[in-house]
């Protein structure tokens, strides 16, 4: 950047790449909104005020429309949306937004920092700003196969990259309470290099909280009361209040801003489906429903620029001031008008207009590793899912809409000793199998509440670990939906009467596509329409739940590539309910 | 800090090192007083709730008395303070601060980067954690012999430290938006290793102030009126409010405080005397200065503790919450108490005690190099103060309480040709000495308005440059003050009839005590009175009056050892009025 032509553009004494007049400027300084022109040049902010006069190159006339800054989500897992950084960006650029703090949480348990690195990568000419946590937990337990293990030593040669904003969340808090060893060294990774450490503290209260924070971590996005949140932000965490496709807290949270605390306080998404993604967008949804529940426009929109780069101490983000990056967008008012942005501005230049995107965004291409990440030897056959045994079984329940699960036991319908689904309990086979040794490793228990009636439905995403998991009726129908995992690289597959009826390819790391937003949204939908009329599935999102049934620290019955976990004991169960 | 035993403390698994019971905690975070104890460990808090009943291996029952974190100083002068670190550490811990960020201007002007290192270092193993910003305009001008240029170049060599917390002040904010690329070049090497720049631009508005702005530089603590404070905070700058010995913003200022606006406002106090440091106190006479002029006082506290952190990104400081910094203050309310802090704790040790120092603070022996710098070859006589010339002279006219000056020109009587001093006008001989090269450099003026009967006072405190200074009746009473000053290496001095009858020795760079707070204070005391009584000076702070006049930024017109200058003019004018 030419600071000196930045400066004399400021000044007037040069012509600005760019006047935008008769603006409405929001500003998150004052929380006031301020009729002024502002004048950009080497793709940041030079002037803002009075500059109708002012040499320029190009002048826009903004009729009084409101000038807001861009948005920053604080945290975000890219993997939830499917789509690469590419992809991302051209998704959420017409919705106002120019920059994500990431955590490859996921990728980063199926390649390990290679993922991490990969992703980086692949965001890195992007024109849309992406900063990165380092992942702290991978692999999740080790109840299961995972891709990858990050020690604090791995975790040490990336901790000072400048994409690297923070440790990422630690989810294993216990592990921070109660003072293991290898949780500590990856903490003391994070202080040693002046990074912060986001936090993950569900339900976390009282002096469990005080140990949890006295490790050194700063932020929470877990809260769904306000008396936690409260109770977070009073012992110095920064609040991110969620609102994502699967988990809701904006309005149980909203309370916790008030002019004390508005300035901790961030609005972030955590996961965003590609569909919802596409459909309501991304931050400017969250702001819009802030501000229906009440809260002040520039508050809300300040909640979502202005902290977070406070927060993560990003410079010259998140408002529109003399030196910040020119990352804005034009509404045409602070209402219904923030759903669709007239016009989204990144380092200057004009990125999207009216929905649409009006800047070229090429898409790298990721490296053959990364489109080769499951690993079978062999195809399966029916009979690798057979089961013998008591008919007598533990069953995993799954409970609509969210990711702890119930468990009860059943008597299974035996065929030639083997035990079989049975749909009118609506009790199917659950098969879970292990993706990175070759080994071919799996397990096969049994799950209520998909309620499918034929066929199988099957997952390369499959928390956290990110093996092949599948719910179905008969085992001809598995051994198809794995094979076709296999063949695709990763993604979601529906198979009825032995034919693969829809499909999602994930072929990046089992995790994400290489389409658009759009394409994987209508891919998706039409996944989901078949498994609910082809196969007769109960579920509101069949594929969401399903990608749950293998995370073994959620409660309460779990099925791993290594057996069923009963996640209060935090251990191995016998499929046999008797045992 | 063995983090795992603060976390096994925090959690009350393992006894604190002291738990402080039944405090009203000011909780900065949520701006509220919440009843709680507060357990301590490895110097830093653990938990902060209910822990009444937690292991710990000493208890104090504040029964009920406020605990408030310490105070942080985001801007101030130690040289303001005559006193070395660890004496102005003694000073100010009995008042409540445990942290100060400060601008070694006036050392570096004299001593160069030599100089900012000595002060780093004197300040190292002091019970109170000093910060230094990086003195961006050494110096000032170059109308003036000066000890020391501080280059991009030379600034670079110690931005990286993590004791530099910013580029100091940059104070020639013309140079910023007129873009003078050795200015520039200073501005890019804070932003090439991630540093903020403070500002320090006095009435700059407008284009000009965008421009400033636009260089990257992130505080201000020069306005002086609302309008100049807000527009300055809405450009995106924080503002430190000022209230110093020098300079008082305080009540002009504080309006700009309010629900929006408070998380980027510090109370700051650029320089305090060592008078009023002893007698006043520290930032918590600002507090107490701030609450009274109707501030609610939890944030009033917040905005020199929680605050100056955010702003320097200074990690676990300016609150009390688990992993932060044991700086804390007890209260016995928030009112007058403020005042006296019946304890304060630093890094979890007892510091002071109903205003007594409570630790033993050794204090560092500076290198003779510091205090050998005023270099003459030979004494002064009377004869190097005879002036000739035209009787007709500009003379330079001191305006109690400020730093501008007028100007006027009169006839002075003349004595065998030379140039005489005028009781009956109030116009007196003003000397300027360069102290640096061993040349003995001088220039004499006229200077109006000390009052002076007889005798003379001579400082080697002198902005920015400081050379020697004196305005004096007689030419002999000036060689005797200029020889005294050389023989202690700097200080202040008040000479009558050929004797020296009161004295402040500043061998410490010509610029500090080697003296504690409460003695330096007494010698300043002792020595205004004496200029105030023994030679009839009409001022009432002649010493800070007389540091100003060589000063050639600051308006109208000033002497330095190479002329008079018209600062206007920005050049030098000749002492014949007519000429």
């Amino acid at each position: 950047m030419n600071r000196a032509r930045l400066i004399a553009v400021a000044r007037g004494d040069e012509p600005a790449d760019l006047v935008l007049e008769n603006a409405h400027v929001v500003n998150v300084f004052t929380g006031e909104v301020e009729r002024a022109d502002v004048t950009l040049a080497e793709g940041h902010i030079a002037g803002v005020g009075d500059h109708a006069d002012a040499p320029a190159h190009k002048r826009v006339d903004l009729r009084g429309a409101f000038l807001a800054p861009a948005y920053i989500d604080a945290h975000i897992h890219l993997e939830s949306t499917m789509l690469l950084p590419a992809e991302f960006a051209r998704a959420v650029l017409p919705h106002g937004s120019a920059c994500a703090v990431c955590d490859p949480h996921e990728i980063a348990n199926v390649m390990g920092i290679e993922g991490i690195k990969l992703l980086m990568q692949l965001a890195e000419d992007v024109p849309f700003d992406f900063f990165f946590t380092l992942s702290s937990c991978v692999p999740a337990t080790h109840m299961e196969t995972s891709g990858a293990s990050l020690s604090a030593a791995d975790l040490e040669t990336l901790i000072a990259n400048p994409r690297i904003a923070a440790m990422a969340e630690m989810m294993n808090f216990p592990g921070v309470f109660m003072r293991f060893p290898e949780v500590l060294e990856k903490l003391e990774v994070a202080h040693r290099h002046g990074k912060l450490v986001d936090g993950h503290a569900p339900m976390l209260r009282g002096r469990d909280l005080n140990a949890y924070i006295a490790g050194g971590i700063s932020s929470d996005h877990e809260s769904t009361t306000i008396g936690e949140a409260q109770e977070k932000l009073a012992r110095g965490m920064w609040i991110f209040i969620r609102e994502g496709s699967t988990e809701k807290n904006l309005e149980a949270l909203l309370p916790v801003v008030n002019p004390t605390t508005v300035a901790r306080c961030c609005l972030v998404t955590d996961d965003r489906h590609p569909g919802e993604l596409h459909e309501l967008g991304h931050l400017n949804y969250n702001v819009h429903k802030a501000i229906g529940l009440g809260l002040d426009p520039v508050t809300a929109i300040r909640l979502a620029t202005l902290n977070p780069a406070s927060y993560f101490g990003l410079k010259c983000r998140g408002a529109i001031a003399p030196g910040y990056i020119a990352d804005m967008q034009v509404l045409s008012d602070l209402g219904d008008g923030l759903l669709k942005p007239l016009a989204v501005y990144k380092d200057g230049m004009l990125a999207a207009k009216d929905g649409a995107l009006a800047l070229n965004i090429t898409r790298p291409w990721p490296p053959d590793s990364a489109l080769r990440t499951v690993n079978f030897p062999r195809c399966f056959n029916a009979g690798d899912f057979a089961l013998n045994g008591s008919p007598h079984v533990r069953v995993i329940k799954v409970i609509p809409g969210q990711i702890v699960t119930g468990s009860f036991s059943a008597n299974m319908p035996v065929v030639e000793g083997k035990l079989q689904s049975d749909v009118s309990q609506d009790i199917l086979k659950l098969a879970v199998v292990e993706r990175y040794t070759g080994k071919m490793g799996r397990s096969i228990g049994f799950v209520n509440g998909f309620g499918l009636k034929r066929g199988a439905i099957a997952s390369s995403v499959a928390h956290d670990s990110h093996n092949l998991i599948a719910v179905g009726v008969d085992d001809s129908d598995l051994e198809i939906a794995f094979n076709r995992l296999a063949e695709m690289q990763g993604g979601l597959v529906a198979v009825k009467d032995g034919a693969v009826l829809a499909e999602v390819p994930l072929p990046v790391a089992g995790l994400m596509s290489l389409c658009s937003a759009m394409e994987v949204s209508r891919a998706v939908l039409r996944l989901n329409a078949v498994a609910h009329v082809e196969l007769g599935c109960a579920l509101g999102s069949p594929f969401m739940s399903l990608s749950f049934l293998a995370l073994p620290v959620i409660p309460e019955l779990k099925l791993t590539d290594k057996g069923l976990v009963d996640v209060a004991k935090f251990g191995f169960v016998p499929l046999d309910a008797g045992a």
